[in-house]
């Protein structure tokens, strides 16, 4: 039995998901679609499914067993509401919501309802280089993890469009969420250095250096360039306490030719993590079928709004920002 | 619509593909299951599908769409012929055949046939970093290829099973099929040469080294050692006119400890192709789902066939071993 | 004509730059020696070497045309101002001296003298490695360098001898020096990061993250490990505009074994950097032999001590200490 | 006190070994020069050397320690003669001498003698990662070696200069003798194949495929690409009973734009091999000094030249040609 999907939202990313919930993946179908634009719904919908105006009749809709979430940020808050309270599992694309506010609310609702339904979108944790390289670590023969530098960089972003809060509120989340997993470890505090500008995409921030500081006493510090040109380079390296362990090169052909003995680097975040996408579905299709979830839930989402407020903060103020979390409930365990 | 298949052989290859159509892989359903050991079958049917006795039976049941072969070589030319005056496609495990002539008769029909309906399990093919490797040397921009180091090293090798013919006419056809198809050439010609035996399985012509000789004159050396402990590892290096093109290191993580700055190797080739298997099918789904296939053809079987025949002449006479095709049919252009 | 040398202690590193003098390098003689201890001096003296039982009288000595200062810090003050004094060309391990006062009387006497005579002992800036790695900075292609990420790594340090102020005032000033020197800029700030000490050396501050802030607006962060087990990893990467660019794995053997694929790191900095006093020295030699000196001067000796003693400061205080240089001498240029 | 050395032949390579003995290296001195072209030695001669009109009155000249061969191959074997005639050490650039007869006299007068005198050209062994690979196989851990490949490829060679016997009697020579020092083994037999030639440089017979046959069963075989357009790219790697070894990329500087993440390859051997260059005097300088020699010797150069003319033969036969050496003189064990 496939499990029956509602997709809110068919932007780029809600566009894509519909392919690979139709395409790639097995046990799962998409029966419903909706979004703002209509027309834009209509065209998205894959044949068979029901085009629906309002995101809410979505998810309320009987043949709807599961919701994939693809709105805007904003939208979030009251779609995931919606989904828990009709008991649906329900994966949402990052961010869970826009305030610590709307993710209290959320887990809140979750925690009424007494079991997970929320997946978020953070799709890092699946991907196999990072999955690789959490299992070093736990594996302990390097001791605990001490350090963790983690280099987040972009080849371009659109002039205008993204601001220079972006590096701190939107790219930072995944360096964030991505450390708290690797080292099973909480935020507690934020810095921000900020060195002189790139020439490149003048009016913008960039680079930043973060500080992450966790309850464990590790330190991550997180190099984000967003307009470096040469591709989408994301690394990762921990020093423990007896050795260090790095995310690799991408598996791309070696070629010796008059650039030199080199290697491909990937050129957007599609292409660097467009296996992790599946396997996050994947995964989310099997709990969702158990009308659960599993992965980044929505503590984690909860976890990264307060980083990325946090980092704001920092960069204003210079100074060791914060991060106070309420006591993590043990849904969240 | 699922594409409904019929899996013949439920040996471990078998269960293994079995696993793969129902857990892994989208819009294909596994409705019969047939071996010789009818217990065998019955364990390894997933619900819902029919056990057959025998596999001319399945191969003919009306529900029954296409069918997977994972029988023993010795079966597979007459599930073959079954399968193609069937009309329905198939999937088959290597080796296509155990005789040239079994393979003419194979290519016959399904040149009598009309369309191909036979894909080949070169696996090798659908590996991400063979298709990149490939797809840098097609680009051209490097010239010619006129050299190809292929090296094929197994952890081990079960000892008394694993005969010293097995490295010319088992293992060898790997590196032969990927070596025409990365080349995109035929073989013409085949040479043995074997050095001082490996003092591990003691008893076994391990390792040899084979040359293989292309109808465009590229020369294509072979590595081929089974028993050398540290892994399955698998590499290839395309000297072009102006460039070099070579697999990179598998993308596992890179750790410093007493050992240095390492990478882990693949224990075996389930570990190191396991994507390959899935695209692999991933493909053949699609194409039989249109009533025929593509990938690795009948024509690529007959290929292999003769080169591990004239790689075993070889290693008898000391002398260049000529492979001589019948002309290619137009069908498998 | 070979330059006459004279050796001011002959410790472990003194008597190791007797050897290079005396057995590797050319163009130049060991003709005195001396240290405080008149038995391990005589015993490190090379053949038709003179013993002096005191610095200041070798360094007048009129066989003695150029002086390798290998004493404990304390001394080096004395001694270079003994040097410059007598005109005579001075080759100085670090600490350059071991105050700011120091510092800046022993510029003052060298522009006093009119020319430069002392080369501090920073080898990293002869290394082939960072050499390259400075030309592709200095070539432009990248763009301008934003950020430095220094790693320092060293196997292990003697527990008691090695105390917590050491990474900071002895270990991080080769990254100091480095950094300077690779991005053409000055420190004007330091700030400490301590994150969860590591239970290898228990009572030690270490790690230690390092923040320097440069002139130019570059920002540097070092990672300071002292007991890491593994070996001693030197790493740097700076992030440029349009590029990165980082020091290269050490060139060991490749070696795939049941490891994995695998090169040995450096098991101490003498392994490590042996070329580079080499050519530390022999560039020394040919400028002493024109009476002047060349590389790492009395300026850098002074810029590494500030940043030091600005890294013990903000390691207390956990603010940004600033570093306030005077106006750079044109001597110094 | 100095090695004082006359140096016959000043073109190329003898100009560079003159500023090698005079500007890199200690313990030496250039105090005679030869060359056939009188105005040629007098502009080659350091300040203060003896120009001399004929090789053998250097050599016999009292001045005169040690020699150094420079001149061209067919005028080697009577200044060896002379020299060894005289007692002085001689290092001589390869080839040895251009037969097998003069490589049989060269050995008889050394025989003769009594003590090695001669130290040949072969400055591989003498490059530090050739001897780290060297350490590991002899180290014993990975088992016997029993495959050796080994990659010489050039970016270019002259047109009309450099003709299809030179990659077999002038480069495969240096493979050759790497692969006999790496296995400790002799060469007993020679396979050339040829593949489609490159049509960069339209009339070579470029590139080959060596297979060299030794003593132990060993089996080497080696790719030669003399106009691969990219570099001059050596590679070699041992595969042993339990595991592999492998020269590692050169120390180029990593870098990431937008060619990938890449490193340089030397664009010659001179790049590629300068520290060898270095090495290999300063292990002759100090045999010599000693009235002896160490390292590559008549030996290899006779075992050398029967390859090459066994790889010719080989060429035009297509057959393996054996390799047939007389007892080794106790002199060369």
């Amino acid at each position: 039995m496939s499990l029956k999907v509602g997709v809110i939202g068919t932007g780029m990313i809600g566009t894509d998901h519909i392919r690979r919930l139709t395409q790639v993946l097995s046990g799962v179908e998409v029966v419903a679609v909706s979004d703002i634009d209509a027309a834009r719904a209509k065209a998205a919908a894959p044949a068979g499914a029901e085009v629906f105006d309002r995101a809410t009749d979505l998810i309320h809709a009987a043949a709807v067993q599961a919701v994939v979430i693809c709105s805007w940020g904003p939208a979030h808050e009251e779609q995931l509401l919606a989904c828990i309270a009709a008991g649906k599992p329900v994966f949402c694309e990052k961010p869970l919501v826009t305030s610590e506010a709307g993710a209290l609310r959320v887990m809140a609702a979750e925690v009424g309802f007494g079991r997970r339904l929320v997946q978020l979108g953070f799709m890092r944790r699946f991907d196999a280089d990072y999955r690789r390289l959490k299992a070093v670590i736990d594996g302990g023969s390097l001791g605990a993890p001490l350090l963790y530098h983690s280099v987040h960089r972009n080849a371009s972003v659109p002039e205008g469009l993204y601001t220079s809060d972006m590096p701190l509120n939107d790219t930072l989340v995944h360096d964030a969420d991505i450390a708290r997993w690797l080292l099973g470890d909480e935020i507690i505090g934020v810095e921000v250095r900020v060195p002189r500008r790139s020439s490149v995409g003048k009016d913008l921030r960039d680079p930043v250096v973060v500080l992450l500081h966790t309850a464990s006493g590790a330190l991550v510090d997180v190099e984000i360039s967003v307009n470096i040109g040469y591709g989408y380079d994301i690394r990762g390296e921990v020093s423990c306490e007896r050795g260090v362990a790095a995310l690799p090169n991408r598996p791309a052909t070696v070629i010796s030719d008059q650039h030199g003995i080199r290697q491909a680097i990937p050129a957007d975040w599609r292409e660097r993590f467009i296996e992790a996408y599946d396997q996050e579905f994947r995964e989310w299709i099997v709990a969702a079928g158990r009308g659960t979830a599993t992965g980044p839930s929505s503590w984690d989402g909860y976890a990264s709004t307060l980083a990325a407020d946090a980092a704001l903060r920092a960069a204003k103020s210079g100074l060791l920002e914060p991060v106070t979390m309420i006591t993590k409930p043990p849904l969240y365990a």
